[in-house]
């Protein structure tokens, strides 16, 4: 047919807000296709037959004569019956179904934040920043041919085939589980189902007529602590938070007890498996409960944990992670079904586990990577997770290294003389006058500083937690009690009786006994500020190994990772050399990174192979093997250590309550809340 | 390098005896690598280490001076210290491991029966015949790179390598339970193990050092009785069959009580699903106690049954097959987990359904196309399977037709006056003699024909089961006592007091009361002659409707399939009409096919693939949608009917029991054993 000026146009052009793109489109094409044309992606669960709601447009111009463009006609086309009725259940409030509403002239469409699909959340993050919501779950609805005399495939055939003609969908299988409600959900459904399918290959949940809701759950197994997130997978958001204390605390606080109570006891494994699992499904109960749901909602969960936790919640001995050469049972990431470990989920739910690096670097520190990676960021990062290892991860978008260091439990108040968990009565903050050697400190479950002479306790002190004991020895070589070799210094004993020196060793007294919950008082010794010049080294050593290998003598970040590195005060840490010199303002705490990265890798789908992606790039440093090691841990002995330039932060020493890091340290709680 | 005749040639002759294959071998090449060349499959489960002794063969000619070729040199390496190992400790007697002789010049090589790999084993279908031993599963011997400091993988990643090394197997998974005891086994077998892996893709078992025995379980699943073959999936052979009567029959004899017993109790389907999964584990169990295994040494299973005990085994409720239009849930072949049916096999175990036809056509049907299928037969076969429907099977290598017929439960002894299932006490032969109108009787539980009236029975008759009625009717006819119509004749009435008529009934008393288990005569009535008809119709115009579809008037070979098929006498289902006319020698009786061809796709996987072929590309013929079925029904009332051409058999009319019958049955006896 010629074309001439008179006649319309075979393309219309078709502009959406808020992206801003705009294209050419051919007329009569429906304004969900349209806009998938142009390269935005509407949501849709029921495939374009006007019945989900949720491809709901705004037409701006082109509609209406009054809407500015007078002269024309309208530009669409006027709702289908469907759509009305849709409009009196649901109201759209003048809005469109953009897989009802077709292009019939130039058109310029708002898609409103609830109708874009791969919708964007702020990722909780150091840095702020949105992830596409691409989950590996998603449901689908179709209608099949009802089953007649004559047609002799099955109902899955027949919905297969659905699948495929609707949603492009081939190689379908189908759960064997999801199978035995496939013919009732069928018929209940009149022939009209919604079905949940995972990485568009297994069909896993079979509901009848039209279901909207797709949960999964992202897990953090800690050594400690077990923290559960629900989630809605299709707008990304956080239903519910569950966490509980990991069961197996009761066999051992640490990596080592967990491995040898395998080791001793007969039924050890298999004890501590079934108690992680019984508590995730506890906590995947409690968090449904919290918001309506039940747990067979729940059909997608990814899984993160360190290298014990990982196997142990697998049912694999951890007993080869507890001797050299540490080997792991396998690396890689997982897709399991949920009920082969015992997890009584949907019965068809799958379970991603993030990959693992090496012996002592397990799923939680690719967690922190895929939630901070170096590989996102212009200059060096450095990323410390500390536990009774610490892993630290060094690189930039170039190349990342990896190593754990033996520090030791020192850090988490273990092998402490009065060392304990952070916990309510544990002493977590410590400053001591550089003029009167007299301490004020801070009590867990107390708000206020509290100077033990002259401010009778509500509550009496425990002891002292991981960050209580650093702090201290960083405050009492600040005051000028300890020398730089770490010794206490014999004559600061005539200016104050709090420093007391018995044969070799020596004392500080933070808590006099009268106002120690124990009796006794609350002691820092010689061994204890060894114990902390020990594991500091440890990883700094590690630290400065790593940056040997990238070739660098500075860091342009640090991202203090885990339960750790949100309650160390960062200027401590550096007073003391356990992180290289850097801007403070570019030390961060980022909380449960570990616990963000299982979100991640939950809400995008792509995220588990860069999960997988990162941990096979990385560089693993074996630091054993780095024949430097022993070299830097001596060097590194020191505070402030050989190589640590201090004199930049000598102006923040703080004799009262530093304002810098206090502050920082309220910006660390509320990322953590 | 310039070759002269004295230069020695490059490549030399092997020849590989029985199978006479020679060609052209490169010096140096072992006869393992060597023998593959030339097509000959050689056992090795070891992979060439010169271990598991599996690829022994017999040097003939060429290796010693004295064995023909005199003037030649050796023609073969000397052993190597390992093959001397394994002589010392296995004693070869003589031969060679094939993958440690090189070859240095022409050979005469015999691989002996126990070393040729996809060993042929002999079908016991009604055409012996040989079959391949390719199972779905196998087992590989590896050493894999022991973990060391400075390796961060998993030791699943270097088994995989190793597995991708040696065996050329990329994208391998390994089983979430498999994966629990990898390390272990590793470290028992000192970084060797014994690998099981399923169709190359999946490791199922991993056993320490080298393991020889790879087990499989061949399952029918049949309504009234279940049969599992335990197999040697290396040799193919049957190691022990273990069989049970199917414990839902306490909740209904045929399959219609079955699906009504799932709809009237609420726990109906759980529990006669619990119950045939604890059936089946017993029979595993004490399959593999006959053998000195144990249940998790089966690391693969294949089962049939009709799609009723199908879904009911997999826990998916029958329901819809009892309604129009009997809509399977799925109709393809499943590969499922043994563990997800609650199989308590090999954790790891593999079980794969053959796949379904449609509603009322089994994956049993299938199992005996498998073991019978008119594909590989000249001519035209028909295959029928009688229950509470017949399934009919018609075709030749060219086209299949398939069709269910409604035969009722009449063939089985049910519906029958005195019926009763095929068990002790059961009459299930009769002969009239047509001169006094007096009946012998065979009795199950009683090898001799027994004359009620001049015999004194030994046991007291209970009933009279399918193949007894079939005979008693055929007999009559036969006798002059009813018509073509199948009415009894009046005027006999006259002759025996055998014969009563009561107003419009009548009946022939085939056992008198003294002679009778209930103290009442067992009688033949015309209801029962009549509902014989009412099946015998269904079954020959289901057979006459494919004829049809086919374009052909008579068959060529038929095939009587399941219990029905081994005791019925095949001259009195022809002098019915249940089946077509054929010569009586192409009748056959081959008892449990389904179980053969369940055998058939655990000892080849590629006849899993051909099972599917073959289910998918029979044509399934809706008998209730067919206008000529109702016509042919009725056509085929009639004994014998209108269209069956019955005096070629009167030569063969027996008045004693007849030769050629008996000799048959006899055969089929054989068969079943």
């Amino acid at each position: 047919m010629p074309t001439s000026p008179e006649t319309s146009p075979a393309t219309y052009q078709l502009t959406l807000m808020p992206s801003g793109r705009k294209g050419q489109v051919s007329v009569g094409t429906n304004l969900l296709d349209a806009a998938r044309e142009l390269g935005v992606e509407l949501e849709s669960i029921c495939g374009g037959r006007q019945t989900c709601g949720k491809c709901q447009v705004i037409i701006e111009e082109g509609n209406f004569p009054k809407h500015g463009i007078k002269s024309s006609p309208d530009h669409i086309t006027e709702p289908t019956n469907l759509e009305i009725d849709y409009d009196q259940e649901h109201n759209l409030s003048g809005r469109r179904l953009a897989c009802s509403a077709q292009i019939l002239g130039d058109l310029l469409v708002t898609v409103p934040d609830e109708s874009q699909a791969h919708k964007q959340v702020i990722a909780k993050a150091a840095t702020e920043r949105s992830i596409e919501v691409e989950p590996a779950v998603r449901q689908l609805y179709v209608e099949i041919e009802p089953a007649v005399l004559g047609d002799p495939r099955g109902d899955w055939e027949r919905l297969a085939q659905a699948l495929e003609d609707v949603w492009q969908l081939t190689d379908l299988v189908i759960d064997t589980k999801a199978l035995l409600t496939l013919q009732s959900a069928l018929r209940e459904g009149d022939f009209s189902v919604t079905v949940t399918i995972w990485q568009d290959r297994e069909v896993l949940r079979i509901q009848p007529g039209y279901q909207d809701g797709v949960y999964g759950l992202a897990v953090d197994v800690g050594s400690t602590t077990v923290v559960a997130h629900l989630c809605d997978l299709r707008t990304g958001a956080v239903l519910a938070t569950q966490s509980a204390m990991n069961p197996q605390v009761r066999f051992g606080e640490d990596l080592m007890s967990r491995i040898s109570y395998t080791n001793t006891e007969p039924q050890g494994l298999s004890r501590m498996n079934r108690q992680i699992i019984q508590t995730l499904n506890d906590l995947a109960e409690k968090a449904a409960k919290m918001v309506g749901l039940s747990p067979r909602d729940i059909t997608d969960v990814v899984v993160v944990g360190n290298t014990v936790m990982h196997h142990i919640f697998l049912g694999i001995d951890p007993a080869q992670l507890g001797v050299a050469p540490f080997a792991l049972a396998t690396y890689s990431a997982l897709d399991l079904k949920a009920r082969d470990l015992g997890l009584t989920l949907n019965r068809a739910c799958r379970v991603h586990t993030l990959p693992l690096i090496a012996g002592h670097v397990g799923a939680d520190n690719v967690g922190v990577m895929l939630a901070e990676s170096p590989r996102d960021h212009d200059g060096i990062s450095l990323i410390v997770d500390v536990g009774t290892n610490a892993e630290i991860i060094l690189g930039d978008r170039d190349q990342v290294f990896v190593a754990s260091s033996p520090t030791g439990p020192a850090f988490e108040g273990a092998q402490i003389t009065h060392g304990q968990r952070a916990a309510p009565g544990a002493v977590d903050r410590v400053r001591i006058d550089p003029q009167t050697l007299e301490p004020r400190i801070k009590i867990i479950g107390h708000d206020d500083w509290i100077e033990p002479y002259s401010d009778p306790l509500q509550t009496k002190a425990t002891g002292i937690c991981g960050s209580g004991i650093i702090e201290a020895v960083a405050e009492l070589f600040l005051a000028g009690i300890i020398d730089s070799r770490g010794h206490f210094i014999p004559s600061v004993a005539e200016q104050t009786e709090r420093v007391q020196f018995e044969g070799l060793t020596a004392a500080y007294t933070l808590v006099e006994e009268q106002y120690s919950a124990t009796g006794s008082p609350i002691l820092v010794t010689q061994n204890d500020v060894r114990a902390i010049q020990l594991a500091k080294a440890a990883l700094y050593a590690g630290t400065k190994l790593l940056m040997d290998h990238r070739g660098v003598n500075s860091v342009d970040r640090v991202i203090l990772a885990g339960a750790f590195g949100t309650f160390i005060n960062p200027f401590h840490a550096m007073v003391l050399g356990l992180i290289p010199d850097c801007d403070l303002d570019q030390v961060v705490a980022v909380g449960n990174a570990a616990g963000d990265g299982a979100r991640l890798a939950l809400l995008n789908k792509n995220l588990r192979q860069k999960a997988v992606h990162l941990a096979r790039s990385a560089t693993y440093v074996e630091t054993p093997l780095e024949t430097n090691f022993q070299d830097e841990f001596v060097a590194a002995l020191n505070i402030p250590h050989a190589e640590h330039n201090f004199a930049h932060l000598e102006g923040l020493i703080p004799d009262s309550p530093p304002e810098r890091p206090r502050r920082r340290r309220s910006r660390i709680r509320s990322r953590t809340q």
